[in-house]
C-alpha cells in the first residue's frame, strides 16, 4: 500500500460536509444486499416464512407504518445531537469515525456474532485476536508472548488490568502455600537478582517477586505434581477463592504479619474511573495514592521515587503503578521510561517491585506515529520533519517506546482509533497472566491451557461475557485501511497534533483584548487547555464563574441559539494539580497557590478543546476554523462578561 | 396501536429468507441520507474539506480501492458465520434482531453519541433513561422510585448488582460509625419490626438491617449535620474507601467481633460469570454458596431455608441471594415468590435479612407476556389461551410477578429483546442505591443529588464509562415497535414458547429407533435440553462421547460438509445438578447417581436447543423445521454411532 496518506486522508472519513456520502452509501447498500443474498441462498429449499400476501395484511402494514413513523421521530431527535463531525466541534475526545469502521460495524452487525466464544463468532473472534496482535505490535509487545482483547471501553479494560495485576502480585503467596502443602521446594528469583527457596521467604518478599519471575515460578509449580493437585493447592491459597476477609486473617496467622493493605499508585491526572475500580475490587479508595505532577502535567519521577521509598520503609506493598499515556484532560504523556527506571532502582536498592500499567486509553494510538511502514521505529527527527513542527521531543518518543516494557497497557479504539462506540482494549505483556483469572463455563470439557491466539473461548479469561463481534470487525477493517504506522493512524494523529499546535499558537497570540487567554503548556498530543480572564476578575471564584459562562455559551446547553463553536471544560483541583498550577495562577493574578489549595472542590475551571479534526492544521480550501474560533471566543467572552455583570449573582464578577 | 400481532410479527424481522429486505434497505438508505443532509446543512457557509478533485488523486483512489477490497474480503469471510436467522439454527440464545433495533443502531451510530454524559449524548441519554423506565414498569417496579441503565451485557449488569448490594449491606455499619463520630443518635428499624438506637446495635445486627430501612437511615443521617460532615464521616467508615483488608481489621477492633466473610447465595444453575464476579469484587469464590435444585431445575426453596438457617446459626452474614429467571442452560424460572417468602420468614424468625437479586438476563423479557396493552397483568389462564397450550402454570406467573419485589433485577435486551450486541440492563428497586457507588468526574461542580431520571451524567453511577448511545436507541426503537406487553414482546416470546413445546413433544415422541431421546422436563421458557442414547452405550462416558459426536455433527465444527441443523451442548455436573439428575440417569440406565457424582468435571453431556424462532410453532407456509430436525438428528445419531465404532478410541462405545 504505497498510498500517499495526504490524499488518502480525504477518503478515510465521511467528511464534515458528508463529501464521501456516495462512497459510504454504496458500501452500506452493498453490505446489506450481500447479507440479504446470503440469507436467500442458505438452504433455498426452505421456502419463505413471510409471503408477499402477508405484507398486505393490515397488521403488517400498520407495523411498518409504526416503525417508519418512530424512526422518522428518532431521526428528527438526532438533529439535536452533537455535530462531532464538524470542525466547529472542539470539545471532548469524540470526532469522526472512519468509514472503514462504520461499514465494518454495520456489515457485521447484520450477522450479530458474539465474541464470547468461537462457536458463535467463528469469524470475528479470529479478527479480535488479530486486532489485539496488531495493537500489541504497535506498542512494542511481542505478539507471540503477549495477549489482549477488546472490551466495552477503557474503564473495563483498566479494571481488568488491575484485576490481573492483583492476581499476579498475590500469586507467589499462593504458590508458597501450595508448595508447602505439596511438600516441595521451589527456587524463586528475587528483585535484587538473588535466588531463594520459596519456603524461606517472608510475606513481604513473596509480595515483591517480579511479574516474570512469579509466572516462571507458577510454570515450574505445574511440573512438580499432578495437575489436579497443583490446581487444588493453589486454589486453597488464592485470594480469588478465599476472598479478602479470610485471606487477610489467614496471612496474619500464617506469617505472623498482618498483610498491610496493598496500595495502587496513580498519576494525579489519572481518570476518575480508577477510583471506581479500586472501590469495586475491594482495594478501597484510601489505597489509591495520587502522585504529584510536574509542570508538564506528567507524573514526576523524582516524587515517585520518594513515595516508593517511603512505602518500602513502611512495608506497604505496592500492587501496581498506573502511568498515563495521554491524560483525559490534557493529553499529557507520562515519561514511562523514567517511571520504569524508578522501578528498576527500587528493585536494586529496596528489593521491592510492582506491576507497571500504562493507561494509554486515550494516547495509545499515538504510538502509530513512531512506526514506519515496515514496523521499525521512526526517529523523533523523522517524525518532526513529517509533522513540520518541533513535535515530538526526543523524550516523548522514548516515553512511547517504553510502552513495550509495561506489564499491561490499555488503549481505546473508540478514542483515537476513530471507531464507533464501544471498543476498548487491554494488552498484557505476558499472556500467561490471563490463566490466573480464568473461569470455566459449564460446557467446556477439561482442557489444557491454550497458547495465546488460539483461544476458542474469550469469555473464559475476561470480565465481560457476550460482546459484539461487530466491534472487532470495525476495528479490524479500520486497521486494514489505516495501518498502525506512518501511512495510517500515525499520519492521522500527526495531523491532529499539528492542528492542536496551530490552535494553541493562535489562542496564545490572538488579540482578545480586553480579555486575556491563559494557556496551559503545549500538549503532548492534541488536547488544548486554556482559560480566559479579564482585568475585572479579581478572585478565583470570579474567574471560574466567568469561564463557566464562556463554556455555557460555547456548548449545546446554550439556550439562545446554537453555539458557533463547541468546547468543553474541566476543573483542576488541589492536591492533584499542585505541581502544575503555579504558572497558571501567576498569569491569572488571582491569589496564591494557597488560596487555590483551600478552594477544594471549586478548583480552577479550565476550558478544553480536543483536536481530533485532521483538517485543522491545513484547512484550505475549507474555512479556517482556527480563525473562526478565535472570533467566536472573543464574542463569547464579551457576552459572558455582560451576562455576569447583569446577573446580580453573588458569584458574579466584580 | 391496535395491530394484530399475528400479522405484525411478520414485519418485525428481516426474515429467514430476507423477505423484508426492501423494507430494511429503504430505512437504512433513508437514515444514512438523512444524516448526510444534516451534515450538509450544518453551517453551509463552511465549504468543503474534501473537493471533487481530491477524489481524483491517486492516493484517494487507492484508498477507496483498499477499503472496497478489504470489505469484500470481510463480507466473504462472514459467510462462514453462524446463520442465527435461520430456522435451522437451534443452538445458543442468539436469534434474529428486530428490524427496529438494527435500524435504530445504524442510524444512531452515524452520530456516535456517548451515553457517559448528557453533554455528548443529549438525545440518547434521555432514550436510555426512558428504556430503563419501560423495563422497570414491565417487571413491576415503580419507575418514579427505581433506577436503571443499560450496560455492555449481563456480566457487567450482574457485577453492578452485587456491587450495589454490598454497598447497601455495609451502609448501616458506616452510618453507625458516622453517627458515633458526629455524636448523634439514630433510630433503626430491625428485620423483626422493632426499632433500636443505632449505637446499641451489634455488628451482626447492623449487617442485617433491610435495604429499605438502611436507605431510610442514610436519608435521615444527611439531615443531622452539614453535608460535608456527613460525607466525611461516612467515608471514614465505608468499605469502598477503606478497602476490605483494613476494614476487616477495624471492625474486629471496634466490635470485638471479627467480621465473618459475607456469603453470596446463588442458584446452582447460576451463570458461571458469578464466579468471576465474586472473585473480582474480592468476596472470593469460597463465599459463593450454590443452592440445590429441584427436579424442575429451579432453586429449591426448602433447601434455601435450611441453608439460611444454618448460616444464621453460624452468624455468617449473607450479602445477597441470586435467584435466576431463565437459566442460561435450561431457561428455568426460579420460584422467586417462594424465595422472597423465605427471606420474609428469615426476617421474622431469625432476625436476619439480605439483598435479593434476580438474574433475569435471559428470562426478563418474558415478563412482557404477563402485561396487557394497558399495563395491567394478564392472568395465567388468559396467557394459556393465547399460547394455545398449558403454559404458563399459575406458579410461573406468580414467580414472574415477584420480580417487582426483588431488590435488583438484570435483564439483557441483547438476548430475548432481540437487539444487536451489546445491550444489558440493570434495574434497582430503590433508586437511592446508586448514590452509594457514585464517583465524580473532575468537571462536575459540587451538586445536589439528582432525582431518578434527571441524571446528566450516567458515568457517575455506573461501572462503565463511555457507552454507545446507539445501543440505547436500538432498544428504544424496538420497544416502540414491539411494546413490552401482549402486543409486542409478549406475543413474540409466547410464540417461541409454543415452538419450544412443539419441539419438545416431537423429540419425545419421535421414533428414533434404535436410538432413544431422553428429554429434560418441559422448559419454563424456550430452551429444550435432551440427550440421545443407544442400547450399546453402557457407561456414562460412552453416552457422553456419543452425544459429543452428535453435537459435532450438528455444529459448524463439522468438517465433512455443512450441518443440516445446528445445536449446542452443555455439561451437567455434580453437585450443582444433584437435585435434578436422577430421573435422567434412570432413563439412561447408565449407573447410579453416585457414579455421576464421582465423575466430577466429566458430568453429563446434554444437547441444547434455544428456540428463538417465532415461526417454529406454526410454520406454514415455510418448511417444518421440527420434522426436518428430527430426521437430521436421526442421521446424526447413526453417523455418530458408526464413527464411534470405527474410531478405535479407548473412549469409544462398546
Amino acid at each position: 500500500m504505497p498510498t500517499d496518506p495526504r490524499d488518502a486522508l480525504r477518503a478515510w472519513f465521511l467528511g464534515p460536509r458528508a463529501e464521501n456520502a456516495e462512497l459510504l452509501e454504496r458500501l452500506v447498500v452493498e453490505s446489506l444486499r450481500d447479507h440479504v443474498f446470503w440469507r436467500r441462498n442458505y438452504h433455498p429449499e426452505d421456502g419463505f416464512a413471510i409471503r408477499e400476501t402477508d405484507k398486505r395484511q393490515e397488521g403488517y402494514e400498520e407495523n411498518v407504518a409504526t416503525l417508519t413513523q418512530e424512526l422518522m421521530g428518532l431521526l428528527a431527535e438526532l438533529k439535536r445531537d452533537v455535530p462531532f463531525f464538524s470542525g466547529r466541534y472542539k470539545g471532548h475526545m469524540v470526532g469522526e469515525q472512519t468509514i472503514a469502521s462504520q461499514i465494518g460495524y454495520f456489515a457485521t452487525m447484520l450477522y450479530n456474532p458474539n465474541n464470547i466464544a468461537l462457536e458463535i463468532s467463528p469469524v470475528t473472534t479470529r479478527l479480535e485476536v488479530e486486532v489485539a496482535g496488531q495493537l500489541a505490535r504497535m506498542i512494542g509487545y511481542d505478539p507471540s508472548r503477549s495477549w489482549g482483547h477488546l472490551t466495552s471501553g477503557g474503564t473495563i479494560a483498566n479494571f481488568e488490568a488491575l484485576w490481573l495485576a492483583r492476581s499476579v502480585r498475590y500469586l507467589a503467596v499462593a504458590a508458597a502455600g501450595a508448595a508447602a502443602e505439596l511438600g516441595i521446594e521451589l527456587p524463586v528469583r528475587l528483585p535484587g537478582g538473588t535466588t531463594a527457596s520459596i519456603s524461606e521467604l517472608s510475606l513481604w518478599e513473596l509480595l515483591n517477586v517480579g511479574n516474570d519471575d512469579t509466572l516462571d515460578l507458577w510454570d515450574r509449580l505445574w511440573g512438580t505434581a499432578p495437575h489436579a493437585d497443583v490446581q487444588r493447592t493453589l486454589t486453597n491459597h488464592s485470594l480469588a477463592a478465599i476472598g479478602y476477609q479470610e485471606y487477610s486473617r489467614r496471612l496474619a496467622m500464617d506469617y505472623g504479619d498482618p498483610l498491610p493493605a496493598g496500595v495502587v499508585l496513580v498519576a494525579a491526572t489519572a481518570h476518575y474511573s480508577w477510583e471506581k475500580i479500586v472501590r469495586a475490587l475491594g482495594i478501597g479508595s484510601n489505597q489509591l495514592v495520587h502522585l504529584p505532577l510536574d509542570q508538564s502535567y506528567r507524573m514526576d519521577p523524582e516524587a515517585l521515587w520518594q513515595r516508593v521509598n517511603g512505602l518500602a520503609r513502611r512495608r506497604d506493598p505496592i500492587l501496581a503503578l498506573v502511568s498515563v499515556c495521554g491524560t483525559t484532560e490534557e493529553s499529557a504523556v507520562d515519561r514511562l521510561d523514567q517511571v520504569l527506571e524508578v522501578r528498576a532502582r527500587a528493585e536494586r536498592e529496596l528489593g521491592i517491585t510492582f506491576h507497571v500499567h500504562s493507561d494509554a486509553c486515550y494516547g495509545g494510538y499515538a504510538a502509530a506515529v513512531t512506526r514506519r511502514a515496515d514496523g521499525s521505529r521512526r526517529t523523533a527527527a523523522e517524525i518532526r520533519k513529517s509533522v513540520g513542527d518541533d513535535w515530538p521531543a526526543d523524550d516523548w518518543v522514548r516515553a512511547v517506546e517504553a510502552l513495550g516494557q509495561a506489564d499491561s497497557v490499555t488503549v481505546d479504539p473508540h478514542k483515537m482509533g476513530y471507531v464507533p462506540y464501544s471498543a476498548g482494549a487491554i494488552l498484557v505483556r505476558d499472556g500467561r497472566t490471563r490463566h490466573l483469572v480464568a473461569t470455566d463455563p459449564p460446557y467446556l470439557s477439561p482442557v489444557e491451557l491454550p497458547a495465546p491466539g488460539t483461544e476458542r473461548f474469550l469469555g473464559r479469561y475476561i470480565l465481560e461475557g457476550s460482546k459484539p463481534g461487530a466491534a472487532a470487525a470495525a476495528v479490524w477493517l479500520s486497521h486494514k485501511v489505516l495501518p498502525l504506522d506512518e501511512r495510517g493512524y500515525g499520519y492521522l494523529i500527526e495531523r491532529t497534533v499539528a492542528g492542536a499546535r496551530r490552535f494553541h499558537a493562535a489562542l496564545a497570540t490572538a488579540d482578545l483584548s480586553p480579555f486575556l487567554a491563559v494557556m496551559l503548556p503545549l500538549p503532548d498530543i492534541n488536547i488544548v487547555c486554556y482559560l480566559l480572564s479579564h482585568p475585572s476578575l479579581a478572585t478565583l471564584r470570579a474567574v471560574n464563574d466567568f469561564n463557566e459562562r464562556v463554556y455555557t455559551r460555547m456548548s449545546l446547553a446554550r439556550t439562545d441559539g446554537p453555539p458557533e463553536y463547541i468546547i468543553t471544560r474541566t476543573r483542576l483541583r488541589s492536591p492533584a494539580y499542585d505541581g502544575a498550577i503555579d504558572p497558571i495562577l501567576a498569569l491569572l493574578a488571582v491569589g496564591s497557590g494557597d488560596e487555590w489549595k483551600a478552594s477544594g472542590a471549586e478548583g480552577l475551571v479550565v476550558l478544553r478543546s480536543t483536536i481530533m479534526d485532521p483538517f485543522l492544521a491545513a484547512p484550505a480550501p475549507a474555512p479556517d476554523h482556527v480563525n473562526g474560533f478565535v472570533g467566536a471566543l472573543r464574542r463569547a467572552c464579551a457576552d459572558a462578561l455582560e451576562e455576569g455583570a447583569g446577573a446580580g449573582d453573588p458569584r458574579s464578577i466584580s
